[in-house]
């Protein structure tokens, strides 16, 4: 595996593997890898001839009083993950290498972006497609692979690449999980222990929530997603049932369907989901 | 010259090309081809393997009640005009092919957007970075050709593509004038024949205005303008005196300055700058 910092030097290297007709595998993160990003890894590894991951913590993302300068950093550890994986290029720039002065042009999430997440974090996911346009225009990837835990994500960067016609193909990865169903996340570690215990009943009420909604609807889905989540520490951000990936609220004729909650513990805020449909295929 | 009307064709042209090593030169174009889109052919012929040019009126970078039905089109002509002058690959698709949906991400030119003609066409900015992002994610070009007559355009592309890192380099190729002086233009057939004899008045107006600028200061120079202006039939959108390609209310230490200005006749809103220095370099 080989480190590159610099935005030029991705450049060549990226020019150089187009011309010798090699396809790329794109894993873009945030580092602090965990089993989540190593089956990303996995999937590129299958269905390209070049895996580049890129570790860049952005903070365009990153709203006032959020998390940017203590979102966890292990860049050592890193490496040796993503080496043991079968990463090739490790992209790994400081910020002022992808943002040398302040932007003077950026990419706007126009759409499935004012709900669940983007909700309580109005610009992050415009942080997030204006990283992604730079790390794309840099990368040059023909699949990029994103995991499903970040659903609204994968929905909003889907909408990106046809939007903008980037030429990169998007694949969504299935969510690694806990054996007890608590959803992989680098923000695990800064639960404490009765936390840690109490996170698996995420999954849980969103999958007893997604069989209440095909029986009784939304209004008692949430219903009983609340009450079920009413018990714990943690407090609840948002618990909702839209349609994938428009993420609009479903109507009859919509079978395809989120269910999505987040949850603030005391330093750590997790999110995950279950993509369901509401008849047989 | 082949004509290329889809996306997907386009992007495997622009694969082959890049796989053989080929240098792109790219003229975006809005088509009704005039002698300072020529000017741009032959720049992009001289440093560039392949030539390619789009034709595309984007209505995404018209704003309402503007004239987007009316803006003049002849493709025939266009494709003459276009193989004549050495252009290899023709790229034409329909607003579909470009924009199959309502766009759910959009780019947005946040600074030097808002002065000179941004002020009065709120969103035009937006919808150029826009489509801009979209053909050079579709043509992968190496160069792109840009006319100085339109200098705010050719100052946010330059932000457009630093600030994502598209890897094409900007040429920004120096405005064709007629032999009075008169800007070429696309609108220009729209000019009576009476105000066909008063546009050149704002080349020359400009040229005095930067004379006066570096004698008298930016207050006297915009005055001389209104005056000399104020004449003709013609109304005055702006006129404006500022750093470039910042865009910004010069400084006594700022030395490379903009002097541009708009006006309206019945049917055409002219723009013209020149760009100058107030000390010997």
């Amino acid at each position: 595996m080989i480190t590159v910092t610099t935005v030029k030097e991705m450049q060549q290297i990226t020019e150089n593997l187009k011309q010798q007709g090699k396809k790329i595998g794109f894993v873009p993160t945030m580092g602090f890898l965990h089993e989540g990003h190593m089956s990303l890894v996995n999937k590129s590894v299958e269905q390209s001839d070049v895996t580049v991951m890129s570790i860049f913590v952005n903070p365009l993302q990153f709203g006032p009083g959020e998390d940017f300068d203590r979102y966890p950093r292990d860049i050592d550890r890193d490496k040796k993950l993503a080496e043991e994986s079968g990463v090739d290029i490790l992209f790994n720039p400081v910020v002022k290498e992808l943002y040398p002065a302040e932007p003077s042009v950026t990419v706007k999430a126009v759409t499935r972006s004012d709900v669940l997440c983007g909700a309580s974090r109005p610009g992050h996911f415009d942080g997030v497609v204006t990283v992604l346009s730079i790390l794309f225009n840099i990368v040059s990837p023909d699949k990029s692979f994103f995991g499903q835990k970040d659903a609204q994500q994968a929905a909003i960067v889907d909408g990106l690449v046809k939007s903008l016609h980037f030429s990169t193909e998007i694949i969504t990865v299935e969510t690694v999980r806990e054996e007890d169903g608590l959803a992989k996340s680098s923000r695990n570690v800064y639960l404490n222990d009765k936390e840690r215990k109490e996170a698996p009943a995420i999954y849980q009420a969103l999958k007893n929530s997604s069989n209440i909604y095909i029986k009784s609807g939304k209004e008692r889905a949430v219903e009983m997603f609340k009450k079920h989540i009413s018990s714990l520490n943690g407090e609840l951000d948002y618990i909702e049932i839209l349609t994938y990936p428009e993420l609009q609220e479903p109507k009859d004729s919509d079978h395809r369907l989120i269910a999505a909650a987040a949850v603030r513990f005391e330093r750590a805020r997790l999110i995950d989901n279950i993509i369901f449909t509401t008849e047989e295929v």
